[in-house]
């Protein structure tokens, strides 16, 4: 059997007791790998936040210098069965049609909600992640592989969507700014989501290893958390958990220990709540009331957003939209009166946006250039009719001293969101601190399950 | 001075010489409070993740009892400058106008960039909150303060936007669905953005230990990261430092130490990047496109979705195209043939979605409740239609073996999208595992920071 070698690491890795861990290391790895196991076993209070020292330097990715790391890579059905539909050589003799017909060494069988019986064959869940294999096989190059040389490479590793670790990462990279603008230092992200066994688990910490990739993980259940702490430890990958400080934390706090289900799973379906209505609800309408569409229905906005053209008004209002407010905004164009609504409306939820004129100037030349014209009303991005159009903006800010102003120069949507979002609470709620508060508690609209079980 | 016993308080916390600061704390608060401080700094290794035995327990808030608390919470110029707008009563006679004239007394000067100067005086920034002050003093109810007690308060603590807090918090709290669906145990979560000088802080945190507050924050200066932990371990409050394990291994994996720079701060401004353009061109773009409009300009999609009305194409779209990616939604209504154009562009970028017809029925009576009419056709919300209309899309698909089909039921609009990008970059890239790769070194498209200083 081809797989012998990477099943017992699976299970070695996988919470057997350590004894029997490191004996069946023993037995499927090189003697180097299986001294790394037992060592990172046997430090005590061992932290996963950062391995000591990583065994395999950035540098050079140990992958054709380990015999463990080279034979495992081909073990995994996971794995083999995708070099198979995209037309990878794997350098061994394979049995296709048997492989491709065996059911996945899954540790956790794929999540088979009950109510998604009744559809078509054609279907698609999470753990089959590509369709029109054949199609696939006419290129054999992997984009990401290939650039993998061309910088660090961070892996984000989760059982679910990713994007919490995704995001995570992006603000945790805003760190190194000024490294990864100015100075041009490279890093590639790469994120692995529905990694929700252990095989898929460890064929992604093996190519870790080889690419010398740092690993941050979001992994619910506790048993696959485990496994990727060891396995990161065994092959020397430099690793953290994103989020169980915070898990543990809330579970210290409220006295309840997390369930340590994944997103995925059947039992953590998405509810029909009153906030799931709510904020389809608020895109819907968002999206209507786009680039003043529609004054009639400015009372019903939570938050109406006035500025000039290229304010970012509406990414803006999606950003706010998808957090469950209903915006509209409205455009502040030369020679056109704002809509009557606007000043009939509560005027405490209106918000300017105004900009410095020479970055308004630069963004509206450039979209110009996407848009394929240079002479839009021939000034759209003349700098003497920008600065018009924004003291036009600044006068009828002026009139209108209830509306806050927000300068949204050099902010990014989700800055300029925060502040609108605070000052918009902080007029509701008036507390002494402004804050954003929830009642995390979802109202259920619908309670389907049993109606979906007997559909 | 009134101020005399924070602010040495604040020295304490922000980084002085142990010693020292434990010399100041001892002038400025309680002794029990100083005893405190010294037993935080005298564990060794002590961690922040989860101060060992929360010195005031949940139940029983020390607001009233502690001395130390009580006084020290009147005694910040910013706690006061906003209950001096809001009307509240301080309890203290203090002169009004040598308050609010004053300059606060922050630890960092506000970010004031250098292109804000041009922009008119009403102009509001970050740091200040909220405006037309005339209107604010009409209520004297913090709806967050009197609804605190009616479940366990988690406090988000930012100096930028906040939004990385409260995304890990969501994500968190999802392990505890068992707790606060079913059984109804209450969390409110308060969100506490822009905290960026130390006075701040200290209000926050000392309001959360009256609150009896879990804290959870991102603080990306290192001496304010510090002040929250010595200031959490002081009052007993329970605290992570959400993103820290994920800076350092960054750090230590690229070999750059993060800048401690946080997002607010006019050297992080956002800059206007190919990448920033791009989620600003696919934003527009996906809501021009939604529910079947243009379909001359599918061709120019990077994603087409495909489905009856409430499969929830819309919200996706926007989804995705924040993200980047230019979406198109095409939807199947029976008796309307679907555009030509559709079967003439590229094929595998087109999606199909499906659902369970009981959830989207259920989903249906509810929109129709919500838009408040029952006959919309008649048959909008009826099983039978539903079912044909359901039948109708999967013949289709079955007519389109190319697309995916993405059953939506049960899922969040985040999860539908995890699954559409991983088939997406699956079938560009052809990496031996699906994975979502990108390239962190933002191309400026426009540099514009000496032309709006000299502006």
């Amino acid at each position: 059997m081809i797989e012998a070698g990477a099943k017992p690491l699976a299970a070695s890795l996988l919470g057997a007791p350590f004894p029997a861990a490191r004996r069946l290391a023993t037995v499927s790895c090189a003697p180097d790998s299986s001294q790394a196991l037992a060592a990172a076993e046997a430090t005590p209070g061992h932290s996963d936040r950062a391995c000591p020292t990583p065994v395999v330097p950035n540098e050079a990715p140990a992958s054709s210098s380990s015999p463990a790391l080279r034979a495992s890579s081909q073990l995994s059905r996971w794995s083999r069965a995708r070099a198979l539909r995209s037309g990878r050589r794997l350098g061994v003799e394979l049995d296709r049609a048997a492989v491709s017909s065996a059911p996945p060494p899954v540790t956790k069988p794929p999540p088979t909600p009950p109510q998604q019986q009744e559809q078509p064959p054609a279907l698609l869940h999470d753990d089959a992640p590509a369709v029109s294999m054949e199609d696939d096989d006419d290129d054999d190059v992997c984009v990401a592989e290939r650039d993998a040389a061309a910088g660090k490479a961070i892996y984000m590793v989760s059982d679910g969507t990713g994007w919490t670790a995704e995001h995570a990462v992006e603000a945790a990279l805003g760190q190194f700014e000024h490294c990864l603008v100015d100075r041009g230092c490279a890093v590639n992200t790469h994120l692995f989501s529905a990694i929700n066994d252990t095989d898929k688990l460890l064929e992604v910490i093996k190519q870790a290893a080889k690419e010398g990739a740092l690993v941050l993980y979001t992994l619910a259940d506790p048993s696959m958390a485990e496994a990727a702490k060891k396995a990161c430890n065994f092959w020397g990958v430099l690793s953290t958990d994103v989020l169980r400080p915070t898990v543990e934390a809330i579970a210290t706090h409220i006295g309840v220990a997390p369930s340590g289900i994944p997103r995925s799973s059947p039992s953590r379906q998405t509810k029909l709540t009153e906030d799931y209505f709510r904020r389809i609800d608020a895109i819907d309408f968002t999206i209507k009331q786009d680039d003043g569409a529609q004054p009639q229905n400015l009372h019903r906005a939570d938050i109406v957003l006035v500025g000039v053209s290229r304010t970012g008004k509406t990414p803006l209002s999606i950003y706010l939209a998808q957090k469950g407010y209903k915006v509209a905004n409205v455009p502040i164009v030369m020679g056109v009166n704002l809509p009557k609504a606007l000043f009939e409306i509560k005027q405490e939820k209106i918000f300017g946006l105004t900009i410095n004129p020479a970055i308004l100037q630069a963004i509206r030349k450039t979209r110009a250039k996407t848009l394929g014209f240079d002479g839009y009303g021939s000034n759209y991005a003349e700098m003497d009719h920008v600065r018009q159009e924004l003291a036009h903006a600044n006068q009828i800010f002026a009139q209108n001293p209830g509306w806050p102003v927000i300068g949204v120069t050099g902010k990014a949507v989700e800055e300029t969101a925060a502040v609108i979002v605070r000052i918009y609470h902080d007029r509701k709620q008036k507390c002494s601190m402004p804050r954003i508060s929830k009642r995390v508690a979802p109202v259920l609209v619908y309670d389907y399950t049993s109606e979906v079980v007997n559909s």
